[in-house]
């Protein structure tokens, strides 16, 4: 089973209060990627500059990352900086230098076309359903967004909504779209438009997803120590769509079980800078953790 | 069984999206103890005005709570006027008027000094540990507190924690009390003053439990329609201290069933302005979703 994903592929400069890095490993695909090759085969498709340093593409071959989808331009790597508050809750962003980026059209290698779930990290509405175009008939594909696009591509937006299974948002992403302040109303709302699943991400209060089997609440892992909340998002969402493609399952509790895998890949995602976690990172890490989440949920 | 409730008896002004109510019942003592009458008998401990009226004690004594410690002083009741945001997860105090409460010194009846569960609502930390000095030998008390306290009274505060089982709080207040931005390690330096259970309110995001068994996560219950969060917490508190009294157990499932059922009474009370849910509200429908708590969090 392979899992086609969509996205990002930069160099960030965190500043967080435990510690400050630069020019580190980041993007939504490569969050997204590596967390769900723990579970599959993800087939990657994204652009770098010819500033992006090999050691990057070779640690994700060696997470069994397809890369034959992430080309390379010339020019500069998409590039992020942003800084934490005290809190870890809250951030700014510093910069956002496009790059190649800017001009990115992904265009999916012939291997890529049957890939039976994707998943479209946050980017431009029409190059998502570009993608959604150019797969052949995905069993379950999910999206990503974001204010820009809610708020400047409402239109374009709204009609990849119509095209995919699944959105996987964070809370604030779902009040804009919907106008809904009560987040049951605003999964209502999104399901109007087109996706049956519906996952609200809410950082340190963990996910609620939404379906027509009703509502599954997880809580995130209580962590003694976060480094970096860069990309827990996209290491969510690809530990949910790695662990759903594995199963081959939509029922119910494989929906269940996959959001509990996203929330289990996004808490040690925290864990470290950048991808760092994920260097060291097991399955057998990964499999404990689920277990932990029974006790902690479990009553 | 019974617990013994000490706190405010109220009087509110709420503005909400949902309405505007004037003078109607409030307080922790009130919440509290009616969420805890469908699990145990009550005992209130508070002080009225010379205005408050003979319906809301009728009301409290339907819900079988016992009102021998409910005192009345010549004066005004307390009054607490609020609004919320359109959010409902902010709100702003339109005024404090203290009224008799200014002065309320807890004397607890001879027929509650046996109380086994004891709940400290919040007041002055000198009142809550007078409260701990009558009753004879609780098995299990707990108490709440605010900023304003804990900013302002921390000596007395540190010297009642040290008092009690169990501390109940918001986020905000544990941040705040430990200077732990981190609620895992915030529950750690809570324990460390007294308590061995520290549950944290999250408001809309659930609460966690924090004790020798380690963490325990449960969600707010998703609704549809929320009219007025004032008491949520209260009520949560109710549930949790009413369901722990009647189950007479402190063992780790009797604790995680409890948290439930808090949450369930503060599911309850949030559906409707002051304790108007409550006057309708069975105990079948309290177990109803306390099962719908069960399908929301398996997996």
């Amino acid at each position: 089973m392979s899992l086609l994903v969509v996205g990002s592929v930069a160099l960030d400069d965190i500043e967080a209060p435990a510690g400050n890095v630069k020019s580190v490993l980041g993007g939504a695909a490569c969050y997204c990627s590596v967390a769900a090759s723990y579970f599959v085969r993800a087939q990657a498709v994204g652009v770098t500059g010819d500033d992006f340093p090999q050691a990057h593409l070779d640690f994700l071959a060696s997470r069994g990352v397809d890369l034959a989808g992430v080309t390379r331009a010339p020019g500069r790597t998409f590039r992020w900086g942003g800084r934490y508050h005290s809190s870890l809750n809250q951030r700014d962003t510093l910069f956002t230098d496009l790059g190649v980026f800017e001009r990115f059209d992904p265009v999916l290698p012939a291997s890529y076309c049957d890939a039976p779930f994707v998943f479209l990290a946050n980017i431009h509405p029409t190059l998502q359903r570009s993608v959604i175009d150019q797969a052949r008939a995905p069993r379950f594909s999910a999206m990503d967004t974001m204010n820009f696009w809610i708020e400047g591509e409402r239109a374009e937006l709204e009609r990849t909504l119509s095209r995919v299974t699944g959105l996987v948002i964070n809370d604030e992403e779902a009040h804009l779209l919907t106008g809904e302040s009560n987040l049951v109303r605003a999964a209502d709302a999104i399901r109007a438009l087109g996706p049956t699943t519906v996952i609200v991400k809410r950082g340190e209060h963990g996910a609620l997803l939404f379906d027509e089997a009703g509502i599954f609440a997880a809580p995130a892992f209580p962590l003694r120590e976060v480094q970096d909340p860069t990309g827990a998002g996209d290491s969510f969402a690809g530990g949910f769509m790695g662990a759903l493609a594995a199963g081959g399952s939509l029922a119910v509790d494989a929906m269940r079980r996959a959001v509990i895998y996203g929330s289990v890949l996004a808490s040690f995602c925290v864990e470290r800078f950048s991808l760092d976690r994920f260097r060291t990172l097991t399955r057998a890490e990964i499999d404990e953790r689920f277990e932990q989440f029974r006790r902690l949920t479990s009553f």
